[in-house]
């Protein structure tokens, strides 16, 4: 028989029993967090449209989207006449979870609330090439408030992603900062800076890649994408003379950004509303770790308003972010609808958490029983136990084959199982149950009336 | 602006917060009840080799497998040489769970248990038609145990299919039944009635249709299909001299089946194996259900042992079967590995659930309470309100913005929350809140400091 090629395809990945418990583990957070603002679950189908898709994540996006291939007639036509990647096929795989959510407001608007706050937790789609933590099948967790301008919005999707994180165990050495601009605030800057409006995109594209080249690196770029020397000087002589330290950073770089945009179009706007975001935030879980960062850029450019970025304490990289784009949601509606959502980046968070050991030891859903079988005599007695240990609500598991304890108890090892309970016929006419604890291989015999409070008890004091 | 098409795909669907929450419980439920037996999850790609799923699911199969395109060079090449359909694509979407759990198996033996009891919901794609209840995109549900023959895994896995059945709600008048037969007692039968084994995959499919086509029906296609008149009416004959009714019918028929087949060469086994299953299962939750009907067939050729079908009390069709299968998980692994497992119909199953009316007046995961907001002065005590209740545990909505009280109430309803809360520059100076049902209308005032005590208290009588 020729060797089958059985591993999961380049990029995607099988969830073994214990990875899928952990990231139920954190998604149930996440799910429990949100729910407990107010946010409700959407979801949308794996396959879209392909016009849905193209022209929506630029060119190098529309390279990077799995294609569904046509059928029947329709892909017969499509390959006798000079086939195309876009001609044979006629849907896509999920890219993101802002077009189907754009689509969706289009699609049910009478049937959604006037303020749409939806969560969406599911896989997306990227022909990229993978690389450690970089998947081609890799989930995306979305908050969004559609349809309010109010700055209350920011300050719950702040607090709400804040919280989740503080759930999860981010807290102390391992905590994070939400760093929070606001585009109105970089437009202001570029004005200041001299730096006409036409290549104030190409600025924002240089400015984003501050934390990988750093200053120097940013200066070399503005040049590359052709900002005058003068005006990149003034743009970065900023970063140096804004305040920084002390008890009340914030405050103090909102009055340095009030005094130095006084004049700019955007400026006065754009601090007024990072103060409301701050105000409305105080007392909240996001309000320790709100930093004002004038110059946090966000790639995407479809940001109107507040920019925000997840920033892990002593890890480069973003641990996800948001924002306001109030442009964006209306695409496939034809009319402007205001939205604001922080997207928590579900993978790297799972990577951080397994390095960090901030899982349970003992995950929901694991067994916590084992019941052996002796021989085919004691078999009915095996069930019933097993029966009544369930109706107790105990995850009972059960080992099906007539083998020798010691591979029973090896099985129940490997299933991290702490408790296998022993009917033997010698048992049964005793009228007991002996509780071997697998992880010390202690054995207590207990009457077989007393087993289920005995293996809650000793479930309890393992705990 | 042209009209963009902004529906799913033809056979997907968009769930709403409402259909995820539906979703979701029923799911809880499955999970619950399956992990208390001592079953894992597994989750697997969106995406798998089309070598791995291209002739698992015959030729028709084939055909409804989405097939997505490569890329880049490879895509190039293909399209320049005479493209086909398989020559253009290199993956397709899942099309089962019982492929992808043979391919894990075989990739990741050494690191699953001897016995592998596994679960798995996830979605899978077929291009079929779509109809009522018929999908392209559409949840799977299934269990399985890999890795024994013993018959208590028919006993646990029917057990577990059956409680979650009825913790569902199919109990009374609106209950189920699980036909429980074996593969050895059809190839007995067929012995039996002179059907040569080279015909006997043909019998199996004409019997198959007997609960559509009924006994002329199926007599006209064991003709159509080439089995001889007398045989056929030698099988046929079995179906009315089957004994039914009475206290214990199933250890009648199998009385009557062991007398039979007691000289063919599967039948005394198969028997044997049913009055184990049945035994095993007396005292557990399927044993009211069982139903031994030795006409049961289920269409794929692949059960090796005992099969079973869900039939839900006065509606045709199955709602999920299952049976054992020894020679089908081996299929990439290249060796024999015995299993069973059971499928729940799910979208089925919800289907019904929604006709019925089963599901619960509230779902967990909904809001349960409103916090309005007044005006610009008042917006940080209504912050400040939510964050009391959400502390406490209380799904909160904070209306973002600062609109007339009967808009928000309005919103309130449409997202089927009971209680809104009011917090205006008069309550506030007051020390009180304002707590309105958004069903009767009513409004009672409160000490701002017993809010979160009072509010559990309403919730609770309204529940």
């Amino acid at each position: 028989m020729a060797k089958i090629n059985t591993e999961p395809l380049s990029g995607m990945r099988d969830f073994l029993p214990l990875d899928v418990l952990r990231r139920a583990y954190v998604v149930g957070v996440i799910e429990r967090v949100y729910q407990s603002y107010g946010f409700e679950p959407l979801q949308t189908p794996t396959m879209e449209r392909l016009s849905t898709l193209l022209g929506k994540y630029g060119e190098e996006g529309d390279q990077l989207i799995f294609r569904v291939l046509k059928r029947g007639d329709k892909l017969e036509k499509a390959l006798a006449d000079a086939p195309s990647e876009n001609s044979v096929a006629d849907a896509g795989l999920r890219y993101d979870l802002t077009v189907p959510l754009a689509r969706v407001v289009a699609e049910h608007r009478d049937k959604l609330p006037r303020v749409f706050k939806r969560y969406q937790i599911q896989a997306v789609y990227r022909a990229d090439r993978p690389a450690r933590g970089r998947y081609r099948e890799f989930y995306q967790c979305d908050v969004d408030v559609v349809g309010s301008a109010s700055p209350t919005v920011e300050a719950e999707v702040l607090a709400a992603g804040a919280q989740v994180l503080e759930e999860l165990g981010f807290t102390g050495e391992g905590g994070f900062a939400l760093r929070l601009n606001h585009r109105g605030v970089l437009h202001a800057l570029m004005e200041v800076a001299g730096i006409p409006p036409a290549l104030e995109g190409e600025a924002l594209v240089a400015i984003d890649k501050l934390d990988k080249v750093g200053m120097e690196g940013v200066e070399r770029e503005l040049a590359q994408r052709g900002i005058a020397p003068d005006a990149a000087t003034r743009l970065l002589a900023g970063m140096d003379a804004a305040p920084a330290g002390g008890p009340d950073t914030n405050g103090a770089l909102l009055d340095w950004l009030g005094a130095l945009l006084a004049k700019t179009q955007a400026g006065p706007a754009a601090v007024a509303n990072l103060r409301s975001v701050l105000a409305l935030s105080a007392g909240g879980p996001a309000a320790p770790q709100l930093r004002i960062d004038p110059y946090l850029a966000r790639g995407l450019s479809y940001y109107t308003g507040a920019i925000f970025e997840i920033e892990f304490a002593g890890l480069s990289g973003s641990g996800g972010g948001g924002g306001r784009y109030d442009d964006l949601v209306g695409m496939f509606s034809g009319q402007a609808i205001p939205a604001c959502g922080f997207s928590l980046g579900l993978e790297r968070i799972l990577l951080i958490m397994e390095e960090r050991g901030l899982f349970p030891a003992r995950l929901a859903g694991e067994p916590q029983v084992l019941v052996t079988q002796f021989d085919e005599s004691s078999r009915p007695q095996s069930l019933a136990l097993a029966r009544e240990l369930r109706r107790a609500g105990l995850r009972t598991d059960l080992y099906p084959d007539l083998d020798r304890y010691g591979k029973q108890f090896k099985y129940g090892e490997e299933r991290r199982i702490r408790f296998a309970l022993l009917v033997s016929p010698r048992e049964i006419e005793a009228g007991i149950v002996i509780v071997k604890d697998l992880v010390s291989g202690e054995q207590v015999e207990t009457l077989r009336a007393m087993v289920v409070e005995v293996v809650q008890r000793l479930l309890a004091a393992a705990a």
